[in-house]
């Protein structure tokens, strides 16, 4: 009994070392420049088939990484998204698109790689495909774009689909670049992670309220 | 004679491949990731030292592919902020930013690389150090920079600072996007270049206006 109880512990232990030790690999190199074998060695595992043991492809990997951090943010997100019910403030939704994600790296203390390794996945259509896999199922998330997406109904939806991607793009290229000051030890330009997402808040709000003023 | 003329010809011509080549292989793999052997090598050159002999380290490398680029973006900025000379408006020096970017990728045909090889060096502080030298002895850059800090004056430098590189990433990860999709084959947000600085500018403009709703 002894033998089974500690296994699954040692097995689970030895999966979130693989875990951070991808997630940092890839935030530093690209997934694409890492390797399984490298993973298993860099975590210390002495069978360098350790990864495919404990996750299979590359792909489940990079899968597992996102839906620990997805269900990590749901936590934050289910009560921000509750207050925001019913709101027809863009400013509102905004908040529950950009604070999840920072204040999830906030709490990780430093340094962080979260940041960089999906701003690395962002960059992979592919890849990028199974993290939105992993996260739609959140109903939060679904309740998120659903609020925001009333409020600027009035925009045409070629115009909201690319206004989407900016915000993606600025809430995660300022949070790399914040978490990677904070590694390097150089300045930031925030004095905190919650000075960061007020600022992105204002502006992003102001991206998403902007007139539209061409038509293709 | 003769072969003095011809010579730099193609030393020139070399150049020119290496430069491309290089930008090509930085733009899919990462600067970090690919060495001056393998330039050489992709780009032909039987002397695996040929970039060295041509241009010296990587970082000199970069620095002439970010020069090359400066040079001729300078031409197409500088009639643009020409025109926008003393204007009090946000938006006709979003547009000096946005467009000549955008101009000189749709300049190239397809595909073009260099998008995702400014994403790539935007990453890496000391890289991004050295295209900011190439680039700010552009006096249209200047004035562009001037031109919209002057029309912002009231934002607290801090959120000014923050919104300069807000705008910088939207602008370059939605071309990255764009420059992937077209060399992919997939289907773009966008019907053209000129459509997404449309959408671009309008966004950006809403970035730069927002309200600031906190101080730090």
């Amino acid at each position: 009994m002894a033998g089974r109880t500690v296994r699954p512990e040692r097995g689970s232990a030895t999966r979130e070392l693989i875990l951070a030790t991808a997630e940092r690999l890839y935030a530093e190199h690209g997934v694409h420049a890492v390797s399984n074998r490298q993973i298993s060695e860099a975590a210390g595992q002495g069978n360098s088939a350790a990864v495919g043991y404990h996750f299979g492809t590359k792909a489940d990997l990079v899968r597992a990484i996102a839906r620990k951090h997805a269900d990590q943010m749901e936590e934050l997100r289910v009560w921000m998204v509750a207050d925001a019910a019913g709101s027809t403030d863009v400013r509102d939704w905004v908040a529950c698109l950009v604070r999840p994600f920072i204040r999830h790296l906030a709490a990780q203390g430093s340094p962080t790689w979260y940041a960089r390794f999906r701003a690395q996945v962002m960059a992979d259509p592919a890849l990028y495909e199974i993290t939105i896999e992993e996260a739609l199922p959140s109903p939060s998330l679904r309740l998120l774009v659903d609020g925001l997406n009333r409020c600027v109904s009035h925009l045409p939806p070629a115009v909201r689909e690319a206004r989407w991607a900016m915000a993606r793009h600025v809430i995660v290229h300022m949070c790399v670049e914040r978490e990677r000051a904070l590694a390097d030890g150089t300045p930031t330009l925030q004095p905190s992670w919650d000075d960061l997402a007020a600022g992105l808040i204002d502006a992003i709000v102001g991206l998403w309220l902007a007139p539209v003023t061409h038509r293709s």
